[in-house]
C-alpha cells in the first residue's frame, strides 16, 4: 500500500506544520497577525516541499476533497479511495499529536475553538471553490499553485482557509492557536463540500470548456 | 463568452484577496506595516495564481490598462475588447460585495479613504508605467513578474500601487482598509492612463528596440 | 581539494548568515516572532544561493548529515567524507566568528542557551527526517525544497530546526540568538543521527519504493 | 544607446523601489525590524522583475561593480563600460530625487544617515564578494539568485547590504530611512571594490576551478 502510506507521511507532516507552527506562533508573540503570518508560512511551505516530493508517489492530494474529485473524475478507484480518505484522516489526526507533543503539551486535546459563522461558512466553499478551480486548470503546477493559494486564502477568507475535511477533523485535537471546536468542524466539511460542487457545476460550464482549448 | 467569463472569474477573486485580506488585517493588529503586509501578501499570491490558471484562458489581464495596452496593439478586436471592460469591472465590484460578506460586513458600502495627492498621482503613473513595460519585455513569464512588480510596486510607491481602473472602480465599494473615496479614483484612473500613454510614447523608442533584437 | 573548499565556503557563508541575522534581529526589534521571521528568511534564502551556486561543484551538502547519507548510499567514498565533514565543521565554526565579528563582537565567544528538552529534542528528529526524505526523494530539486523544508521546519519544530550537526557545532561559538549551549548540542546531534537512522529504516520501505517507480 | 538606457531605466527603479519603500515603511510603523523587512521586500521583488526584464537589452547589471567584473573579464568593451557607469550613477540618483517626490518629500537632500564603522565596512566586503561569487557560478540564474543573495545579506550583514557604488551614490541623496552619509558611503564604495579584488584573487584558484568542470 505505498500509495496511501505516502498519504498518510504527507498528511501527517502537513499537520505538523500547521498545529506545530501555531503553536510556535503563540510563544513568540501577541500580534495575532504575526502569529497568522507565521503559521501560513510554514503551511505553505510544507504543502509546497509536499507536493512536490509526492507528487509521482501517490498524486499529493493530501486532501479528501481532492481525492473525492478524483474519485468523480474516474482518476482513481474505489478502493484506492477508500485507503486514501483513511490514510488522509489517520495521518492528519496522528500529525496533530505529534504537534502536540513537539511542544511538550498533552497528547490528548480537544479544541475550543469556535470558528464558526455565515462568514466563515461562505470563505470555505469560496476557499475549497477556488483550490479545485486551480487544480482543474493547471494540475501540472499543483507544487506551486496550490500553496500560493492556499497563502493567499489564509487571509482573505474569513476562515483563514481549511479547505480540506482530513485538516479539520486534524485540528479538532488540539487546543491551540490552530484547533478547532467539533461544533465549526461539521458545517466547515459541509461548506467544503459545497465549495467541490459548486465548481463541478459551474466548472464543467465556463472553466472546463477554456482547458480543452489548451492543447 | 468564455474568455470573457475568465476575466470575469479572475477579477472577482482578485478583489476578493484585496479587500478580504486587507479587513483581514485591520481585525488582527493595529500596526499598519503588518496590516500592509497581509494585504500585499494576499494579492501578490492571489495574482499569481490567476495569472497561471487563465493565461491560456483569456490572456488573464483582469486589467483594463493591459487590454487596452493588448487593443492598441492589435491583438485583441473591438468586440472582446469591450467584453473584456464590462467582465472586468463587473468581476471587480462583485468580488468586493463578496469580500465584505465574508466578514460578515454590510453589502452595499462606499469608500470615504481618501487617497489622492500629488505624490500618490505621480505614484499610480510609475506603477502603471512599470507594469506594461514589464508586460512588454517579458509577456511570457507574466505569472511571476506581474505579482513581482505589484508586490514591490505595494511598498514603494505612495499610493500603495492600484495600477488597474477595475480594481480602483471594485475597491470604491468597501469601507474599509483597501477602500478608496471615489473623489480619489478618478484621479487614480486618470494617472493610470498616463502612465500607459508614457509607457507608449517612451517605451516605443528605448524599450521596444530592443526586445526586437532579442529573438 | 576544491570540492572541500565549495564545502567549506558554503558553510561558511551558511553560518554567517544565520548567527548574522540572528544578531541583527535582535538589534531591530524585541517581537521574538519578528526576530525568528528574519532570522529564517535570511536563512533560507542564502541556503536556496548557496545549493543553487554550489550544486555542481561538490553536491551542496554543506551538512554532515547529508554527507552520512551519501556516504551510506556509496555515492562519496571515505576520503571525500572525511574531506568534507573536515570542511563542513571548520566552515561553520570560521562562519560564526565570522558573523560575531561583522557585528563589532568579540571574536571568542560560548553560548549560554539552553535549547533542550523533550520537545526539542523530539523536533530535531522530525526535521533531520524530513530533510533526508526530501532529498531522497526529489535531490533535482533540492535548491528549492531544502530551504522550503527548513523555512517550514523553522516555525514548526519546538527546536527551531538545526538539523544539521556542523550547524549545531558552529551555533556554540555566538553568545547571541542563534547560539546554542554545549549542553543542547550534543543531544541535538544525537537527535538528528536518530532522524537519520529513522528515515533510512522506515524510508527504505515506503519511501525508496515509490521512488523506484518513478522512471 | 539603448543598452545604457536599459542601464538607466533599471537604476532608475531600482532606487525608486530601496528609496520609496524604506520612506513608507518608517511612515507606517515604528518597529525597525518591519521596517527592513518591507524595504527589503521592495527591493528585492525590484530586483528580480528588473534582471529578468533588461537581461536580454543590456545583461542587466544596475551595479558599476558588475560592470566592472565584466569589463575585467573582457565581456564588454571600454566605450559601453564608460556609458553603462554613466546611466547607472545618472539613473540611481535621479531614481532616489523621483522617490522623494513621490512622497510628498523636497527634492534636494543629503543624507545625515552615518553607516560606517569596522563591521559594516566588512559586512559589504562579504555582500559584494558574495555576490560575484554567485554571478561569476551562476549567471543564468541572476534573476533569482542575486534577488536572493540581497535579500539574504539585507539581514546578516551589519551594513545592510548596499554592494553597489551606484545604490550607494544614489542613497545619499535622501534625508530618510535608506539614506546614507557621504562620510559612509566613500568607505563603503572602497569596501565594495574590496570585496570584488578579494573574490578575483581567491575566486580565481577555488571558485572559478569547480565552474569549468561543470560542462
Amino acid at each position: 500500500m505505498p500509495k496511501a502510506s505516502a498519504e498518510f507521511l504527507g498528511s501527517f507532516f502537513l499537520l505538523n506544520a500547521i498545529v506545530g507552527s501555531g503553536i510556535m506562533a503563540t510563544q513568540l508573540t501577541d500580534d495575532v497577525a504575526l502569529q497568522l503570518l507565521i503559521n501560513a508560512l510554514s503551511t505553505v511551505l510544507m504543502l509546497s516541499v509536499l507536493i512536490s516530493a509526492f507528487q509521482n508517489a501517490s498524486g499529493a492530494h493530501f486532501n479528501p476533497i481532492v481525492t473525492i474529485y478524483e474519485f468523480i473524475k474516474k482518476d482513481i478507484e474505489l478502493k484506492q479511495f477508500i485507503f486514501f480518505l483513511l490514510a488522509q484522516f489517520s495521518g492528519a489526526i496522528v500529525g496533530t499529536i505529534s504537534a502536540n507533543l513537539m511542544f511538550n503539551s498533552s497528547l490528548s486535546q480537544i479544541s475550543s475553538n469556535d470558528r464558526f459563522n455565515s462568514g466563515s461558512f461562505m470563505g470555505e466553499i469560496l476557499a475549497t471553490f477556488g483550490l479545485i478551480m486551480v487544480i482543474s486548470l493547471k494540475a501540472s503546477k499543483a507544487s506551486i499553485l496550490v500553496p500560493a493559494w492556499i497563502g493567499s486564502a489564509y487571509f482573505f477568507t474569513s476562515s483563514t482557509s481549511f479547505a480540506n475535511p482530513a485538516v479539520t477533523i486534524g485540528r479538532i485535537f488540539t487546543d491551540s492557536f490552530a484547533g478547532i471546536a467539533v461544533s465549526s468542524a461539521l458545517p466547515f466539511i459541509a461548506a467544503q463540500l459545497i465549495g467541490l460542487s459548486l465548481l463541478l457545476l459551474i466548472g464543467n460550464r465556463f472553466i472546463k470548456d477554456r482547458s480543452n482549448e489548451r492543447n
